[in-house]
């Protein structure tokens, strides 16, 4: 079997090394002389947008996924035209556009923030007087890790933000006082199969995710069913094939749909050593229409990013229960280098292993940090 | 980093998957056009005994570890002039004569079958004069997977076992009747430290490994202790950095060396799913000088072996709990071609999830067979 993946980033790379163990060859789409997926995958260096490479990337594969979901629309379905593509380019599209993607939840009832397309400064200063202040200024498309957004809390900011962001189209966003943020992972399969992991917790920084505790602490079994109704019904109306991830708000025992993304997520990268099934595993079966696995989970874990530069991968090591993913990418600020996920057999030693990851990554845990402020 | 593995084939394969995520680059030596580890690995073809193949292979490497025992001693040696490797070249000379093998582990009080050496007809009349029927007659080198041995239940066997062996530097060996087959492997770090994983049950059928328990039913804790200690002994005293295994009779209370192997081993290919690290992460650690990581199992599990041809994966796959490792290699009777492990949330869907694998592998459980009997 031979899969395509538009895309050789990390999340390119680990869903061909679940290949491997199945047999699964990957080939990767990703311009540059090299990307984190060829260490496992073959990479094939081009653009998106030339058909020729288009042509030369399919050639012999049975099936082809995406990695990323900014993969041009018109080139997903160009290839969907020749050979199955999944998830289908219709996900894409929809996901690409902060305003379609809104207004698709709006039109099944599924909660959403308020919010206002803004193409001019005068379309701005409306949806300010509509919905008030604060709120999030966000570029409607190719938006991603805090990026291509401001917050606007005072009126004073206005002016600033709008430098930054005006002239794109913009998408107006109340604020949500949310209590903590989600995402749920599901996985549909060919066959209309669907399986979910539990909903995780997030802690973003400077817009990027950090932290994921797996599963959300304290989650009542209602929110969990509410979760999986949102991204069941997100599946099923979209024919979906593959692993969907929900950014979710926790608010007032309400859910509220932040954004999704068509395809393996950061929040999910825990499944790897705490589910008997990894979401990249389960996407590729989706993908090759092969049944899919069990989504239990072997334990509670925690997921850490490693950002901008890498701890001494010794110290790291030194902590029992953590498993480590490097990327192979070079340092740089801001930049995804790798992620760990740590294991225990209580919660103390979850709690105790969590803080010596935050003091070697440079991060403080929301729980220390109130702590602090208490004390 | 960048590790050498002398040999490419499944064991080489799940070494150097093991590397991706720590960013270490694995070069496999492998005579053939590919191998089961070119698939993530860099795959230089050539012969183990050309010197010069040996200097390409080790230009730019780390360190060097090994995926099977019957390297020749001389080319290790070579090697461990230029650089280190892992384990040492004195642990393979050892493993891989049976008499040296059994001298070594004897000479420390430590219990093996009774042997004798036979290199004539005559060797082998005072060997059986000596320790008596039944017994087993191997070659002294290059056996694996039952190849190699004659089993002498009667006199009448003698001729028949004698012309198939014969000519040969051969190990006459007392047959233990043993309850059970265990195993232990434990990882030594280049600063001495050790890990052990729990004990395993094996299950063979003519010669070859079909089915490991982990932890092993029933263990007393005495057992684990007097196996751990047989592996401290042997890893210290050969000053032995990397994984070892070391397979064991388990008779009458009483632990007897069977045999050790000077690497990964398939009766511990369930420690990629049910323990926090695997043995070849473990493995790679120790060669690459980095701390060991945790031991500690996920819960219990069992290993089968893939032999001969793969059972439909999409029936296979349909088992909650089942992760399948195929190796890529083309079917061929008596081949090992993957393995895949199960886990349950209990024992009792252990056991069921057991006797589905066992009709799709085409294998009888040992307790299947006596409850057979017995009804």
């Amino acid at each position: 079997m031979n899969i395509g993946i538009l895309g050789g980033g990390q999340l390119g790379r680990m869903i061909a090394l679940a290949g491997i163990d199945l047999d699964i060859h990957c080939r990767v789409l990703e311009p540059g002389a090299t990307c984190p997926a060829a260490a496992v995958a073959e990479h094939i260096d081009g653009e998106f947008e030339d058909y020729a490479v288009l042509w030369r990337f399919a050639a012999g594969l049975d099936a082809i996924t995406l990695e990323f979901e900014n993969v041009p629309v018109a080139s997903a379905e160009w290839l969907a035209e020749r050979l199955p593509v999944y998830p289908p380019p219709a996900a894409l599209s929809i996901a690409q556009d902060r305003i379609r993607e809104k207004t698709f939840f709006a039109q099944r009832g599924i909660a959403v923030p308020e919010f206002r397309g803004v193409e001019s400064r005068e379309d701005l200063e409306y949806a300010i007087a509509d919905l008030g202040l604060p709120a999030v200024l966000k570029t409607t498309r190719f938006g991603y890790d805090g990026k291509g957004q401001g917050v606007i809390s005072t009126p004073a900011q206005i002016d600033e933000v709008w430098a930054s962001l005006g002239g794109r189209s913009l998408i107006y966003e109340a604020f949500v006082p949310f209590e903590r943020e989600l995402s749920i992972l599901g996985c549909r399969s060919r066959s209309g199969e669907i399986v979910f992991w539990p909903p995780t917790e997030n802690h973003h920084r400077d817009g990027m995710l950090r932290r994921s505790i797996a599963p959300a602490p304290g989650l009542t079994a209602e929110i969990e069913t509410r979760a999986q109704g949102i991204a069941r019904r997100t599946l099923d109306d979209l024919n979906y094939v593959g692993v969907l991830a929900i950014e979710l708000f926790e608010c007032g025992g309400e859910l509220i749909v932040n954004e999704m993304a068509p395809r393996v997520h950061n929040s999910g990268h825990w499944t790897t050593e705490a589910s008997e099934t990894s979401q990249f595993a389960n996407h590729l079966r989706a993908v090759a229409g092969l049944p899919l696995g069990s989504t239990r989970m072997r334990g509670p874990c925690e997921m850490w990013n490693i950002i901008g530069s890498i701890p001494p991968i010794e110290m790291l090591l030194m902590i029992p229960g953590l498993s480590l993913h490097l990327y192979g990418k070079k340092p740089r600020p801001g930049r995804k280098l790798g992620h760990l996920t740590i294991a225990a057999p209580d919660a103390d030693a979850l709690a105790q292993r969590s803080r010596e990851v935050a003091r070697l990554v440079g991060e403080v845990r929301a729980e220390d940090a109130i702590a602090g402020h208490r004390g």
